[in-house]
């Protein structure tokens, strides 16, 4: 089966603390009437800092579409490249072994997508595959791992190479104030993440069984109002709640692999925001130490839309102890609301002595004890229960 | 293995005829120092008429990008439901039966896709697969096809509906005066496309082998820059020699499944524009008649993106006497430039008694015998062989 391996992850050099964050946002909107709610949610987020592609004064610039989409091809250009090389490094691939490029990215638009200057620069064979997605925002990530897996089933003995590269900056836009866009704008963050999944050998996450859910009716929830100044990012109140909904879907799908959702040894989850974290782990019965990842790549980097489930997994690899056949589930969810979800076992590498089973167990038991956890966001607030009027 | 269904078309109401296109040319750039050009390439099209989503009074104004996607949405809500009923209808399924929905087109731009209002409108389950492409351009439909494949060996016995949707006259930019730009305006049309791939059962084509192949350092040649305005497609005089270096691929494809791409019982060709369809045949060293489909399409729909290739298989079942067990081959072109492959057999409906392979083996021979064939573009000029100059 499908091995997805160690991604690679690159955040920018130019960073904005959640101090800088606050400060800009109470310096920007100083009239707005729900300032003080802005400012409270932005805190609650639990992002201490964001990276971006350009300094904060060019980001907060609206230089108009062909701009800012030029600036995200030429940014893109600049810094994919080496994110995929140590991504084909930690597989121990090179280029011509791979067989599909899943490109994901919903922060920048180009035809043909980057998949095919990849290929003409980095040495990819001219039959590779090309999979560019953008329209599965958050999802993505989760998306291109379950088509890899696919890929990798309906060829056997093909490796495929995943990158999500996503500079949520650049759909910054300074005239949307509603409260939901300016949450947004103290959330999103810039990163580009690659991984490859092996069709044979490697280690990392066994991919075994994926599925999706569109959570009915929802598909305004999450949406790009497409305009002149281009993409509108649009976050409904409603979408913090619907953890709800998807915890028993995540469940049934690691019951379809008999496997129980509260008691497996990985969790790989989208950290959309805080609230997404504590409900899923409160609806799953797992302790906030399993989401440690998760927390830990928002905390660090914001919301970085389709690459957050390949960071908190390169986290867990370079946290180094997880048990040779551990279970694990990894989930995106995006904008349909459309969860995609991957149920795996750890494939330790051979050369590490993996802990074991029981030692995994004994630091979970551990943690649990624990009444507070070291990267959990101090005050999960129920952002979105607030009432709608405040909204 | 999987079974590619009868597809389903259908061109939207309002038409322009070759004539009304030539007519508009002149009189709209009456005073472009390279008009005669532009008017001798769109005649060479070979395009008779197309179909458009509005009339062309209203085709020709440019709302803004934000009117033009909008309204892209509202034609694709109206245009795509019956169009996917006809195709669930030809492979017998219910939509509860499909398992994965893969959405192709480049002519606008949803997020979250419209595979999310289909799956809450139209029956689908909530646990259907979705998967949107928007920046494989006119090589999606192949694409489609391919990953469609994939998915069904990858999940065994799963059914996937493809549904292509190109509203190409919402890319119309009134200021691009280039020859490129004032060709593509008399190249492009609308329609709506779908098709199913059965995992088990159904009659069709049985897609046996897929490939794609990215020529060398020409993503230029076609590609869209992205401007406040919109998606301006850029076609570069270059995109009509690519036949050359795609015919060994087409052959060492065929040939890699133990066929001889000449030999072929039935060739389903991206009609990007007939100098693509002449130098394919010529290339391939078939008869201009096996391509009769796809110049079907041109000549009736021009060249409508990624619906094309599912036009012109719709044609082939149409036409009903491909003898079971028939060779063919599938190929979309598009930006990259991307060449998206697929080989496989005719597997005739069984109520219908198909006719032998000898009769049809007859009739190619005789159509071959025939000097001038119906549907072929009466002078098929090497448009693009002008010297740069005239550009």
């Amino acid at each position: 089966m499908p091995i997805l391996c160690h991604p690679a992850v690159d955040v920018p050099e130019y960073v904005i603390t959640a101090e800088d964050t606050l400060a800009l946002a109470e310096h920007q909107h100083a009239d707005h009437p729900q300032l003080a709610l802005a400012l409270r949610l932005i805190r609650n987020t639990g992002v201490s800092k964001r990276h971006l592609v350009q300094p904060i004064e060019q980001t907060l610039r609206h230089p108009g579409f062909e701009e800012r989409n030029r600036t995200y091809e030429v940014q893109a250009k600049e810094r994919v490249p080496a994110v995929v090389r140590r991504a084909l490094g930690n597989a121990e691939l090179a280029p011509q072994e791979i067989d599909a490029i899943i490109y994901v990215s919903c922060t920048g638009f180009m035809m043909p997508s980057l998949t095919a200057w990849l290929i003409n620069r980095m040495g990819f064979r001219p039959d590779t595959r090309q999979l560019p997605i953008a329209q599965l925002g958050c999802a993505a990530g989760g998306a291109a791992i379950n088509r890899a897996h696919d890929f990798c089933v309906a060829h056997p003995g093909s490796n495929v190479l995943i990158v999500s590269c996503e500079f949520c900056s650049l759909c910054y836009q300074p005239n949307d104030l509603d409260i939901g866009s300016l949450l947004s704008d103290g959330l999103f963050g810039d990163a580009v993440a690659a991984a490859v999944v092996r069709g044979r050998g490697g280690h990392g996450v066994r991919l075994e069984r994926n599925a999706s859910y569109l959570i009915p009716h929802t598909e305004e929830w999450i949406s790009y109002a497409v305009k002149p100044t281009g993409f509108h990012f649009r976050l409904d109140k409603r979408v913090p709640t619907t953890m709800e909904p998807l915890a028993p879907v995540l469940r049934d799908l690691a019951a379809a692999h008999g496997w129980d959702a509260s008691e497996l040894g990985f969790y790989i989850i989208h950290a959309g925001g805080p609230r997404i974290l504590d409900d899923l782990c409160s609806f799953l019965g797992v302790h906030p130490h399993a989401f440690r990842h998760s927390r830990a790549t928002l905390t660090q980097h914001g919301n970085i839309a389709s690459a957050v489930v390949l960071d908190a997994l390169r986290r867990l690899f370079d946290e180094g102890d997880t048990a040779n056949g551990s279970s694990g589930i990894i989930a995106g969810f995006g904008p349909g609301i459309t969860a995609e979800m991957a149920v795996g076992s750890w494939v330790a590498a051979p050369t590490r002595p993996a802990p074991t089973r029981s030692a995994t167990r004994q630091r979970i038991a551990t943690a649990r004890s624990h009444k507070a956890v070291g990267t959990r966001t101090p005050q999960a607030v129920d952002l979105w229960s607030l009432s709608p009027g405040t909204m």
